[in-house]
């Protein structure tokens, strides 16, 4: 037998670190700006732009896209109702564990059902989800076509197309509205600060 | 139409916060520290002094253990083999995320299965995964008990239980090993510190 079956008396006493003592050794309140928006609407890019201009001021910030989700921890997800689903789900979970971290988590996905967004919304704590639709009509997004997407998804190649073949929900009830047409998403970019100067950017009292 | 179809001729420049740039602002290197062991052998406690050291001296740590992961981001895996081994995938995969915005993430997860740890691995970064084996007699763990789990698992009432009636593959070539038996949580998670000071508690050159 083992000499340290006495360990069963011990004390142990679970020094967590609390949510709280992150967030107040940071300069910043946590929050998930949770962009959301057609394919070439510019989410990914004014995620981008944001989190650079966050970083530059200190805050904890970081971009959840794509890139690093789709082929990441969801890369056994495709694109069907159920699948985009629990995409949103998982990237919910995981903006919620960084958010406890103390950052300033910037999401880039489509999300096109608002019953997702919301649970997501109900994840999180009072004030912490800000809801931003990046505003950019179809007909500027396919003309974009960054991707060549629009274009397969016509085709009849790309089944379940949001916008195209699948439908997309825009927010009706969500913290901000970015014109996407408007500006470079730098400036996009820029006004999501100026938005949340008045809300997250300050230290919490 | 839109007035702002011309923004397919706007200079999408990307601004992408660099890990690299992240790690330089951070006084520590990223890594992912890996607690393995069986139920009751103090991976969680041991996670969270760890944590609780590594925030006292500045570092961006966060622990991933059962309470934040099997009821948010994995809820709806169970015990199967294939459920084990999805469990394991998505938190290497959070893990990963969290390493890429600079944290020294502490992961408490049983995580049986030597392959699974592998995968985890090659996912990271070369020097990044620090495997540490906490290393507890079973007799000892059954003895503590701590969730009541063992006595369930005795009586049947638990399936597949890590250690009774599922296996446990113990590290063969980690970079740690705890003998959790050894002293307090605390004591064990010195050790951890100690072992860390010489490899990632030192800015990156």
């Amino acid at each position: 037998m083992s000499t340290n079956s006495g360990a069963t008396n011990v004390f142990w006493h679970e020094h967590a670190v609390t949510k709280a003592a992150r967030v107040a050794r940071g300069g910043n309140k946590p929050a998930v700006v949770w962009l959301t928006g057609l394919s070439g609407s510019g989410k990914s890019t004014i995620a981008n732009e944001l989190d650079h201009q966050l970083f530059k001021r200190g805050v904890n910030s970081y971009v959840l896209d794509g890139d690093n989700v789709r082929h990441g921890l969801n890369k056994d997800l495709g694109f069907s109702p159920e699948d985009r689903v629990e995409n949103i789900r998982r990237i919910g979970e995981v903006a919620k564990l960084l958010a406890g971290a103390g950052f300033v988590v910037i999401t880039a996905f489509i999300s096109p059902y608002r019953a997702d967004r919301e649970l997501v919304r109900e994840l999180l704590e009072p004030g912490e989800f800000i809801e931003v639709f990046v505003d950019c009509p179809l007909e500027v997004c396919e003309e974009r076509d960054t991707k060549g997407l629009y274009k397969k998804a016509r085709a009849g190649e790309i089944p379940e197309f949001t916008g195209i073949s699948a439908p997309y929900e825009a927010p009706d009830n969500g913290e901000l509205t970015i014109d996407a047409g408007q500006g470079t998403p730098a400036d996009c970019a820029e006004r999501l600060v100026t938005y949340l100067e008045e809300s997250i950017l300050t230290k919490p009292q």
